[in-house]
Order: C-alpha cells, then structure tokens, then sequence
C-alpha cells in the first residue's frame, strides 16, 4: 500500500474531480498546502487580488467546470472569503473551501499567534462556516484520510460546498493513497416505483410541461433531461437561474418563465397545465418574479437532484439523472395543445448621436452573443437584461439570482476564463457592483485571459434607487470613476474604451470582436441614473413592491 | 413618556457615544436604517465600495474616536464585512454592526427572499456572526427596547463588537426614549483591596518598570496612566500595538519593547526588574517578537480593562482607570537604577540615484513625521519598520498587529480621515495588502478627505517570500500595477508620483507636506523583491522559525 502526504493526496483527488485550477491567497500558515497544488503537475495556484474575490473566482470556475477549490489562510483570510462560499451554497456550487491552520501543538497549548483573537479560540472560524457549508472538517493525525474522503463524498453528492481545515503539521502526515470517494446511486426499487408513479401520471396528463431550473444543471442531468425532451417534445421553459439551459433551437422551447410580465406563452401554458414537470427549481422571489406562479410543484411531478415528489408522496434516494434517463425510456409523446411563441423584435435603426438606454443596449448584447459563449450577469438590472434575451447553440449564461452579491461577476468571470480558456467570456456588470470587486480584472491581465467587460455605468445603485422611497437619495450614489482607464492601472494586454451613444457602442461592439483575439476588452457604457430594462420596472414597481 | 422608533432611538444612542458617522452599504433590506441615519441631524452616512471596506473603515474611526458602526444588508452584505468585526473583536475596537434583515413575517413564513439559501434559514448569519462578536441580538417587537440597551452596554463596558440585527418592520415600531446603557463601575472593596495589595509590592520593588500596551488606549485609560507615570516618574516601555501611547517626551521613557533585537536598555530593564507593572497588554507572537519575554505578568502586577492581578491573585471588577487614579496618589516615586537610551541614529546624507531601501525609507518618514499626526502602518513588513521609529507629541500609531488581516490600513485610514477631518492622517502600505482594498481610496476622493498614501512597492508578498521555502516561488508574486495611476481613475483632487530614488523620495515628501493642503498625496516607493527591515529580518530569520 503507498503512502502519500495528506496535501498530496488531497490535491490529487481534486485533480480527479478536474479541479486542476485552485484559486487563493497565501498566507503564512497555508505555504504547504500551495506547495502541493505546484508539486502537482496537472494542478496550477491562481493567486487573486483578496479572498472574496478568490472564493468568487472559485465559484465561477465550479459553475462553468463542475468543481472548484479555494485556498486561504486561516482567521483572516478564510473569514474574508465566507460570503463567496456562502453563495456557492445557496446556489449549489460545488466549491471546497481549504484552509491551512496553526500546528497542532499550537491549538493544542492555545498559543497565541496572529490571526487570533486575545483569548485565542482555534474552532471559531471552522464554527462560523459551518453555517454556510454542507459539512466542515478539522483534521489531526487520525482522522485525515477518513475525513477527507467524508467531505469529498459530501462535495460531489450534494453539490454543495464543503470545509476543511489542515493544521500546519498535518499537511505531511503519511496517509494511505486509496480513493474512497462515496457516489451515491439511485436506490433501484425506488427508482422503479416513482417512474410508475410519473408513468401514471403522464398518461392522463393533456397538457403536461417541463419547467426546468438550474439544479438540472448542477446534478449533472443536463444531457438526460435532452433525452426525455427529445423523446416526448414535451413543451418546455426554464426559470432565470435556468436561462440556457434549454436550447433555444429545441421543437417545444417556449422561452423563458418571466411572470405576468413576460413572455405570455410560457406564463399560460405553465399555470394552465394539468402536469407542470418541474426539474431542478428554485422557487426564490426574483427567481419567479415575485412567487408569480399558480401551481403547487410537489402536486404534479416534481424531480430534484436527489428525491422526486409526485403527487405529494416523496421518494428519496432516487438521482435526477437516473430519473430523466428512466423516463426518455417511457414517457409518451407530446399530444396537448399546440403553440407557438413569437421571434425576438431585437432589429432596430441606430440613431447615431442617441443618447444609449437599456433597450439598444441589450438589443446590442443580443446581437453579439454567439455561439459557446460564457456570458457571466452580475446581480441586479443587468440580469433583468438578459433575462428576456436568448442564447445561440452552446452558449450559456451565469447569474446569481438567488444569492445576489453585488460584486460576484467580476471574479466569477475570471474564474470562467481560467476554466475555459478557449471559449470567449463576456462580463456584463453595472458601475455600483463592479467597485466592489474591480481589482480582479489585474488577475485576468496577469493570467493573460480575454475576457469581455461590459460596464454599464448609471451613476450609483439604479436598482435600489428604484426600490427605495427617494431614488435620488445620497446613499444611492458612488464614487465616480473613469472605469475605462482601470486596464491602464493594471498593466498588461488591453484595449478599452467609454461609449455613450448608440453608434458608439455598435461601432465598440464590431471592434471588441476583434480586439477580443489577443486581448482583453474593457467597455464602459454610460447612460442615465434611471434607465433600466422594461423588465426590472415592471416587476419592481408592480410585483416586488407587495412581497 | 415620549415614544421613538427603534431605528432612531438607536441612532441617537449613537451619537451620544460619539458616532457621527456611520458606515456601510445600502442594500434593499437596510434602507430604513439608512433613512434613520440621514433624518438624525448630526449623523452622517458614509457610503463605501464593498462591505469589507466599511468594516475596515468603521474600525479605523472607532479606534481614532472610540466607538464605530458598519450598516449592511443581511446576508451577502455581513458576511463580506465578518473579517473586519473579527478583527475589530481580536484588537478590542468596539464597532457595533447593523444588519437590516426581511420582515418578521417573512422569517416567521420562511420566505425565500433573495440573499438566502434555497432552504432559507434567517439566523445563519447572526450565528456565524456569534462567533466573532462579544454577543448578537435579533430584534423583535417584544425585545428592542431591552436588546438595543444591552448590546450597548457591552459594547461600552467590554470594548469588544457586537451585533444587532434588526427586521425591515421592527424599525418602525414605537419604543421608549429613556437611554438605558449601563457603565461599568470599580467595586470600591475590591478596589481597595488590590491597591493594598499592589503598594506592599510597590514598597519592596527595587525597580519596577511599565509595561504599557494598546488596551490602556482602549480602556480609557490614558490619562490614568500618566497621572500615574508623572507622579512616580517610573521608567516606562511599550509593545509594539501601543506604540505612541507613551510620549517619547515622558523622562522615564525607554523606547518600544521589540525583544532582543531591538531596543537593548528597554529588554533588559524589563526581563530583570522585581516588579514589572503591564498594564493593557496583549501577548502575541508578534506583539513580544516572538514570545521573547522572560517574566510572568500574573506573577507581578497586571492591571487589565476590568481586572487586576498581583501575585496570581486576580481582583475582578476594578477598572483599569481606577486603579491607576488610586496608584497614582499612594505609589512611590522611583529610586531604581538610573538609565539612559540612545537617541535615534536617524541623520542620514541623500545619494540622489540611490536605489531605495528600507532603511532610508523609514528614516525619511521619521523625518516627515509631525505633531498630532494619525498614522496607520499595515501589516506586514510596513510594522516593523515602524517598530523603531519614534512619534512626535501627539502623534498616533495604528497597527494591526495581533489579527494581521492585510489590506485592513487602507480603509481603517479612509475611517480615521473621517474621525478626524482636522489632522493629517498618513498611510503606509505594502503593494500586496493595498491591492486586496484599493478601490477605498475613491472613497476618499469621493468624501473630499486628504491623507498621505505611501505605498511600498516591492513586487509581491516579501513578508511571504521571507517565511516561505523558496522565496521566489510564483505564488508570491502578484499583478503589477501603475499604482501612481490609480486616483487619475478615482477622479477627484490628488497629487501623485512614482519614486525610486533617495533623492525623489526626499522630494515627493517635501512636495507632499505641501499638496496634502488641498488634496490626497498618493506616492509609490519602488523597491527591490526582498528588501526589508532590519528588525524584520532579525525577527523572522532568527525567531519565527522556533515558534
């Protein structure tokens, strides 16, 4: 039997899940755990501006790859980063969170170092994440390998984030070198008793409709959820976490779920069903745009990542995949109502000393989106944007509608662009969240990728400014920067320019395409401090205000 | 009985601790609090770019003014800023943080609002919270009154953070007027006691030295102790977090305790007086440069913030204030060994093309050093550059040396130029901890205050590349910035210069004594990968490494 070092065998079980990109920051008792990732040929260190971003950077790398790993010092560095984790585990990402402590003798005789408080307590920061993970653990001499393997089971079956601490000394103990990795499987009977169930239930159904969601994606059940469309061309739309999940070419696609102020076929056709097919939802306040939804999921058909509910009666232990794939097998074909949904209006005139406003701008996106594109949505209007647009053939957007921390994007796209480097990522980002988070665009000129950064500049918070009594109270505004200039400050490859009228921002948009080849693009549109998608205004104005 | 509503009443109880600024982020949870902030006549919200920041910041005025707050939304917004309250916790600054949470309704009926997980769960934060903060309280309509007036008072009495959570709805609701925070007083027996006490040890002393360290700052007691020092003329040191508390111009003053390689007639006179008197001390490893102390405190006389103890026998309830009051009228005056200390060897000639080193640097800054200055020096090797300067009458030093979060001086000092709009604040940072919270500076601009930014750029994680294995392994290197371009993107008034040379040194600081006057100075000292220190060198080649 060999034997490996702890790290050792830590990184390379990470390498395994195709984590071979670990984001972080060192810090003096964390050295060993970085010397690992290098010792490893198949794994590179991404060192990041601070932790928050780094944990985001994470983030993004897990949503676009599966995995992610971050690493921190511990106190400091980890408690700086635990809002990042905290969202990987509202959304269901997979992200380990890895944290290098003092010595064991250190905890042990409570020695007071740095990075502690006065009366040193070495448990409070595993205790705070553990409010924010699936599971934490803190390793000795004895539980290392059973520990690791625990967690790593936990990270991979539930799809959300995990914690773990190694004490300095620990990192070099020998342990023995046999994965034992735990992947849950669906439990048969089960499994044959719920496709009974779903069977039943289908055959009687006259309009039955796929509402899919982004957990179908986190539960690796993308392709068996094609596979049941395609075999019954059952009509089918998503929620906005789940926006590209289903491809806009596919026969039943009738966009995306929006409410009552959105796209009307999709609206009826789900609250008028009599077998709503819900896979992967989450049903969040702007996720529904406010609970705009009539039907009761564990009513119909409900399947999640590792349960379904059919008719009220749960049934445990049966996986999402396993599910989807049963039911490709024999669900019958579509039979209900037909219906159909209308093109896009996006074609439009440019008016070329215009003054830019949110419908030209996301008309622009739209036309330059192409396919395989990553395009990462930062929190707040800029979703509500792209929430009525539509992705070409392999294109995929990422938000955080659930989470929602302002500042996300920026890091998660530079996690992307180390995740995919031969796809193109666009950053699409308001003025008010990029702030918090811009010193992540010097990582991706030092790692030499090539994002697109879209900066949409209103002058402050726009969102808040509608949702709050007085829209021009002072509180809403923020410092005013020459974003274009930023890629100057950060050295390295750029090219950069601030638009404010509609040919401007064609004509940015045509020299972005090609910029983008060798370079990153940095785009900084300016409009006014109150525009803002048709979208957002309904729902805050209309729906949001009664939640 | 005039009636109030919680968030005003919470305000206003702010403001007579002497908090006319508060912190934060808006976020649509926290907007009523925000709105109660602005509609108080003599409070001031003070917008940040991220939540970290704010914290940082809040910590800077609150150990500059003696009290500060941080507002955020719920969620996303706190767990951003846990790393600046674990800090503010660690040191004994006492912030008091704001949480605007959903409604009671909304906790009671778990509606899953955005900025929570998809089993929404309201008290994760707060719990994490918990173990960061002297104590929480989550505001209901029953407990406001009560909960306010007790986290107030431990704010007061423990000089630690707490946190207080308070839901959408609960702000408004009606409460009475009467403040209710209750201050902390000696036990007039217990105080006898101990003086008792300390006088037999006083009498028989052959000489008894001072020990003073950042908690005498924080427990108000100051004063206390320079009723105390002048009336015995005892000779006096100081660690390295209470740098400045003593006056360089006090007769019995010894210069800072740095352990053995620093300060030679302050290490000796400590480890072998009969009587070491420590007063507000903390004993990390880098505050005693590496547990490098021969005496046991509790063995003699340690008055701490609430406790003294003499001769292992601990007397609770007695205020560090008191104590040193009642000292000061019954101690004798000092009849121990004469001493004396050198004056500082600082006088140096300029060799105009020199490349900058560290020596240089810091005898520049000694020189530029005035009266009543309020410096911050960031963690890392900026500390202990600091460690053998001396500060002018008035002048204060503030570090971080026990919780060492780097990036924390470049807010804490935006926070410090809010405190304090009439002194020149001055900020010394490494490259590697500005960039984790750069973007404060355009807070600065923004809110129109002038500090001296001094960052030392030396391409990377020195401090790291000192400690680690291979000091120039990759993971130490960080992004290259223009930093000298940095406020030309924040807008606003500034001056600023690159320099890498003795003789442009010398003259950035005359121009900078000069430009502070109307507008932020900004400058970037190049120099080489592992220049540092000398005390640095001694303390982390010779020292660390045994811990």
């Amino acid at each position: 039997m060999s034997e490996i070092t702890v790290v050792d065998y830590l990184i390379k079980r990470l390498e395994e899940l195709g984590i071979t990109d670990i984001f972080g920051l060192p810090g003096d008792f964390n050295f060993n755990i970085i010397e690992a990732i290098e010792r490893n040929k198949n794994t590179n260190w991404i060192g990041c501006t601070n932790e928050l971003n780094a944990g985001y950077a994470a983030d993004g790398y897990a949503r676009v790859k599966g995995y992610g790993a971050l690493v921190t010092t511990y106190g400091v560095g980890e408690l700086s980063a635990i809002n990042a984790i905290a969202g990987s585990f509202a959304e269901y990402v997979p992200v380990i969170k890895i944290v290098g402590t003092p010595s064991t003798k250190n905890i042990a005789q409570k020695t007071l170092l740095h990075h502690n408080f006065a009366n040193p307590d070495y448990f409070a920061f595993a205790n705070a994440y553990s409010n924010v993970v699936e599971t934490t653990a803190y390793l000795n001499s004895k539980n290392a390998k059973t520990e690791i393997d625990r967690v790593l089971s936990v990270l991979v079956n539930e799809k959300k984030p995990v914690y773990i601490a190694i004490p300095e000394d620990i990192c070099s103990s020998e342990i023995n070198d046999i994965p034992c990795i735990q992947k849950a499987t669906s439990n048969q009977d089960m499994l044959d008793a719920v496709i009974k169930h779903i069977e039943k239930m289908l055959l009687k159904a006259k309009n039955p409709i796929v509402l899919a969601d982004i957990l179908a994606d986190r539960f690796e059940a993308k392709d068996a959820l094609y596979k049941f469309l395609n075999k019954t061309e059952y009509p089918a739309t998503n929620l906005l976490m789940g926006k590209g999940l289903i491809d806009w070419n596919y026969k039943g696609y009738i966009g995306t779920y929006l409410g009552k102020y959105g796209n009307n076929t999709a609206y009826s056709m789900v609250n008028e069903s009599d077998c709503v097919i819900t896979v992967g939802t989450i049903y969040s306040d702007l996720n529904t745009f406010g609970f705009d939804y009539s039907f009761e999921p564990t009513s119909m058909i409900d399947i999640e990542g590792t349960y379904t509910t059919v008719e009220y009666i749960r049934y445990d232990n049966v996986l999402m995949k396993d599910v989807l794939l049963r039911l490709s097998e024999i669900a019958p074909k579509y039979i209900g109502k037909s219906f159909d949904i209308k093109p896009l209006g996006l074609i439009q005139e440019i008016e070329a000393n215009k003054p830019l406003k949110a419908q030209f701008i996301y008309s622009e996106i739209q036309n330059f989106l192409k396919e395989d594109d990553i395009v990462f949505s930062e929190t707040g209007l800029v979703e509500f944007g792209f929430a009525t647009l539509e992705l070409p053939k392999g294109a995929h957007l990422y938000n955080q509608v659930l989470w929602g921390s302002i500042g996300w994007a920026t890091p998660a796209a530079f996690g992307a662009t180390i995740a995919e480097r031969n796809k193109r990522v666009i950053l699409v980002t308001g003025d008010g969240s990029h702030q918090l988070t811009a010193q992540e665009v010097s990582s991706m000129m030092r790692y030499g990728v090539k994002p697109i950064i879209i900066v949409i500049n209103n002058s402050g918070y726009t969102i808040e400014r509608a949702l709050c009594k007085n829209p021009m109270d002072l509180f809403n505004n923020i410092a005013s920067w020459n974003y274009s200039k930023l890629p100057d400050v950060f050295n390295g490859k750029s090219w950069s320019i601030k638009v404010e009228t509609e040919q401007e921002l064609h004509e940015a948009l045509i020299n972005a395409e090609q910029e983008q080849k060798d370079k990153l693009c940095y785009i900084e549109i300016c409009t006014d401090k109150m525009d803002m998608p048709k979208l957002a205004q309904d729902l805050i104005f209309k729906s949001l205000a009664k939640v």
